[in-house]
């Protein structure tokens, strides 16, 4: 019998992983980039594989459809929401801890992951959903709590803001006025949004 | 030269009018019941006329696309918002003002609405982003600014609260809990965020 060397085992090398990790990186990129060009009913794997300047097969060995492949663009490709600013004062961490929301929502990953959900069918629409509540809304309230406790404990916040209306009315806010008013959220419109509904949301009861 | 009785101006009656508001008022239901069951993509303007028991020309003589139909069904069928509640506590007021608006979202016409703004392709959303915005926006926002504003005079609010952020702050905790976390907004959870929100949020400064 003989062993071709398509079936034999692959030699002890870190060549062919390291290959693998690379192309894998450039496959995700190729389709980051099909969305923002072509978008989600545009993007077809035969073309995500040009991009890549690779088969089409070696796309379906890692992904077999197109959805479970902008998933994985999307959740690899998103900044990373896990630490909270700590800057010594509730103000300054709640603009800190904007600009990053708002850096992650007009991100090339951001922006495509936003219009994938307009685009595409709603059972796909559903597993996008979870994405952006795993990857963007649930670390921005955890960050948004450990900033606001640090200011119950300063004693710059009254007691009772730690609670979930307060927590979702910057991520409710930032979706409204980008949805409704195609808001971009510069920097001057943060600040207006901490100083005119954040501080007073949070000042301390009279005493 | 015969004047056919096709031809002929109509007889000065009350009763082709008649005729003819009850048919249109029959046509843009049929609208939004066919919103309901079939959606946007599955919506014909033959569908409609079927359902109005009527013929597809009487549909295209008034609304020349599926588009202006649903449009007009929308616009004419979506609860008015256009008095705001005077109960004599900003608590009540804003109580008052959330279930109505909360109503006009659920309501067939409001859901139907969002229904559409889902399915339909882009540059078609985007005239039922406008009549969102005009429809039921507009007027919340202004409705707001006036129980706020009742509130300052009596000495309840902040005088510094009448301002964009704290007037989209309802607007938006509704959308976004409803579609980031499915919310339907029972009557607790709109006690719960004026008292939660809106209240600490709007009550006056330590004097």
């Amino acid at each position: 019998m003989v062993t071709s060397r398509w079936t034999a085992a692959p030699a002890p090398t870190a060549s062919p992983r390291r290959r693998g990790a690379v192309l894998e990186r450039a496959i995700l990129d190729a389709a980051l980039e099909q969305l923002g060009t072509v978008g989600w009913n545009g993007l077809t794997m035969e073309g995500v594989a040009a991009v890549a300047q690779t088969g089409k097969a070696a796309v379906y060995r890692r992904w077999p459809s197109k959805e479970d492949l902008v998933v994985e663009a999307l959740r690899t490709g998103l900044p990373r929401l896990d630490s909270a600013p700590d800057l010594g004062g509730v103000r300054e961490d709640l603009v800190a801890l904007c600009r990053t929301a708002r850096d992650a929502m007009f991100s090339r990953p951001g922006l495509a992951l936003r219009s994938v959900i307009h685009e595409c069918d709603q059972s796909g629409a559903e597993r996008f959903q979870a994405l952006i509540l795993e990857g963007v809304v649930e670390p921005t309230v955890r960050l948004l709590h450990e900033v606001i406790a640090r200011g119950i404990e300063r004693g710059e916040v009254r007691s009772g803001a730690a609670n979930g209306y307060v927590f979702d009315a910057i991520p409710a806010m930032m979706m409204y006025r980008s949805k409704v008013c195609g808001s971009e959220w510069n920097d001057p419109d943060l600040d207006e949004m901490i100083d005119q509904l954040m501080l007073p949301l949070l000042r301390p009861d009279a005493s």
